[in-house]
């Protein structure tokens, strides 16, 4: 079987396999190496730190003065549970956009919490329905807000996030977005979209490490949300409420996730922001289409509903094909990938997200090239 | 005010300060190298990992096969908040002992979440009453669990975590313990204490980085627990039968945090474990009582009821004696102390913990005494 084995694997700064998941990424050295110093949760220098990722994270949002940025340790899920319970009173309804596994998971969160749904769900490879959506919200007026995914990691589907916040604004319904795939790499201007919140984390297009969720609210809604949560830790007005007082947490926050975070925004800035970093992953999405696409393989999504975060390609039809084998191959060449989330179909995941480029968008075809001469498949370009 | 400053502060291995404080604490170059590299969160390596990671928690309270580590993504809190609300019936109620802000932190994520309590308080400096305890007991029949702090960082005292488990197996009452500051360092034996569960977290005597909380469970009590939860993302059977499942966890994972975790559960294995660890944080209490005494401060809490973890000292009584001064002043030096919490006297803290020794101590010991000299206080040793 040596004959399977790659001569080396792809080379990479720190001897690790490149990333190709929709996060925990492949981060650069620099954000690493900020974490090889420890801080006092409590002390000035940690404090500063923490209010600059804060500021700077709202920016991103374009949320101004209007807008602060509420941190929840955790992960991603921290900060959507934190958003959807401490935003939406008790007595509150929702209506939850459901197209994945994401608005599956919030509608999860908000039944569990006893929050009122009105679920509007459409196919996976489909964009919830704007006609549709504003029928619901005429003919149900104790809807008091709508919940929508920017990117629905699941497939990897871009939603119309602004067109939905135009309908939540015509209806004057409160709007809670999830944009934990996309924050940063596709814009989003809170104020423009009409947001009340809008939810991320710090290992996505950040380019961070895991450990840090956080929310981006509109202060006036935060601040007449208290009293809404059913939990201490995941409180965001209680945790916004202790950061006005002393600048600090409430609980120890994961200090060392945080300065990464802080050299990650510097290096975001220093790419050019959203456009400059959205600008990288759509490259990498386009290499990684043609290329694919050339290898045989057919993506789920149009071009059109593609984001450029992660595509979701259909297995090769071909009995020669094995998964789990073109799995473990790429890994030894030096690539992880990202098993399918769908329900509708027999897929995989691969990535375009994190510290990479072209070298290492065509250093993972390569590998996808040499995984299928391992296994004995012809590349048969896919029909468009 | 040059003479204020330092020739150069103490010297460390990454130029950091010295912390002196509860967690976030020093850790070893070793534990932070470790986070110099990615992982894919569902890969096997990872998965691996995460594995030996939990089996090792469980070891050090003697759980054996009767108990599992269930983690927590966030802090402390949050592992004391998911055992709480996942193992306490929604129908229970739960005697909670309070001696300081843990205790009532306790108290109040009981509240939020709508389970009774009855509360028997102490002072800050005294240990629960364990006659009194067991006179709730007898008079309160509908009491079905007790939660006990074992070592209340606010004072730094150690609380009979052991008896108060004598009488909890006596009356049948479930037992949940947050063992988070002495969790390594004070030996804890699960099933000895007759503990249901028990909470600790990454950062504190197993001296890894901030980011993980983890809460070690009796399985049968957790198998019961289904359905408790209020929540999706502090369920602890959730999120331990997702492990069941897939070995993954089902929400991302701080991977760093983990990985220098097990590093540094490597290395307190090499210190010899709890008996190992909690030596050296026994000189180095000593070394700092002894220290500090002669220098004029009082310790709050007589000898035996001190856990070597941290030490509160009552502010020096001369009107010399500026704390925002002597703070800053040793930070200068090179070290990191905390303020205090308590509410009954003024007074600040030092911890025994992380990765130092004595070395460090007596490196404080001379700060301490330098800023003594700047603010032209008088040391004069403390009456016993
Ligand atoms: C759209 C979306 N929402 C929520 C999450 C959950 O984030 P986490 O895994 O950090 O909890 C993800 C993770 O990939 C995501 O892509
Ligand atoms: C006894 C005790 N319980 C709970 C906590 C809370 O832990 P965290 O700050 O990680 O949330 C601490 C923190 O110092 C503690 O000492």
């Amino acid at each position: 079987m040596s004959h399977f084995k790659p001569a080396a694997p792809f080379e990479t700064e720190t001897g690790d396999p490149i990333l190709l998941t929709p996060g925990p990424l492949t981060t650069s050295r620099s954000v690493k190496a900020a974490m090889l110093h420890d801080w006092g949760s409590r002390d000035a220098n940690f404090v500063a730190t923490n209010k600059a990722v804060l500021a700077q994270l709202c920016e991103i949002a374009n949320g101004g003065e209007d807008f602060v940025t509420v941190p929840m340790q955790g992960s991603g899920t921290f900060a959507v549970e934190a958003m959807l319970t401490s935003l939406v009173p008790r007595k509150g309804k929702v209506l939850v956009l459901v197209n994945g596994a994401y608005g599956l998971r919030a509608k999860r969160i908000l039944d569990i919490a006893a929050r009122k749904t009105v679920v509007h769900q459409t196919a996976e490879d489909a964009p919830p329905d704007l006609k549709k959506i504003e029928a619901i919200l005429k003919r149900t007026p104790s809807i008091t807000h709508i919940f929508a995914v920017h990117c629905e990691t699941t497939s990897g589907i871009l939603n119309p996030v602004e067109e939905i916040g135009a309908l939540a604004a015509k209806y004057g319904k409160g709007y809670l977005i999830d944009s934990m795939s996309a924050f940063g790499a596709l814009p989003l201007d809170a104020r423009a979209v009409h947001a009340d919140a809008v939810a991320a984390s710090s290992n996505k297009c950040i380019e961070g490490v895991p450990g840090l969720g956080f929310v981006i609210c509109r202060r006036d809604v935060l601040a007449a949300s208290q009293g809404n949560a059913t939990t201490l830790v995941l409180d965001l007005h209680d945790q916004w409420s202790n950061f006005g007082k002393t600048g600090q947490y409430r609980f120890t926050p994961p200090t060392h996730v945080i300065v990464a975070l802080h050299q990650a925004l510097r290096e975001f800035a220093a790419e050019g922001g959203v456009s400059g970093r959205g600008g990288r992953y759509r490259e990498n999405c386009r290499i990684l289409l043609d290329g694919m696409t050339a290898l045989g393989f057919r993506p789920l999504l149009p071009e059109a509903l593609q984001a450029p975060i992660i595509v979701t390609f259909h297995m090769l039809d071909d009995p020669r094909f094995d998964f789990q084998r073109f799995y473990d191959g790429l890994k030894e060449r030096g690539f992880v990938i990202y098993p399918g989330k769908l329900t509708v179909a027999d897929s995989f995941r691969m990535g375009c997200i994190g510290r990479i480029g072209e070298r290492e968008m065509r250093g993972a075809l390569d590998a996808v090239r040499e995984m299928l001469e391992v296994m004995g498949v012809e590349a048969v370009p896919a029909q468009a």
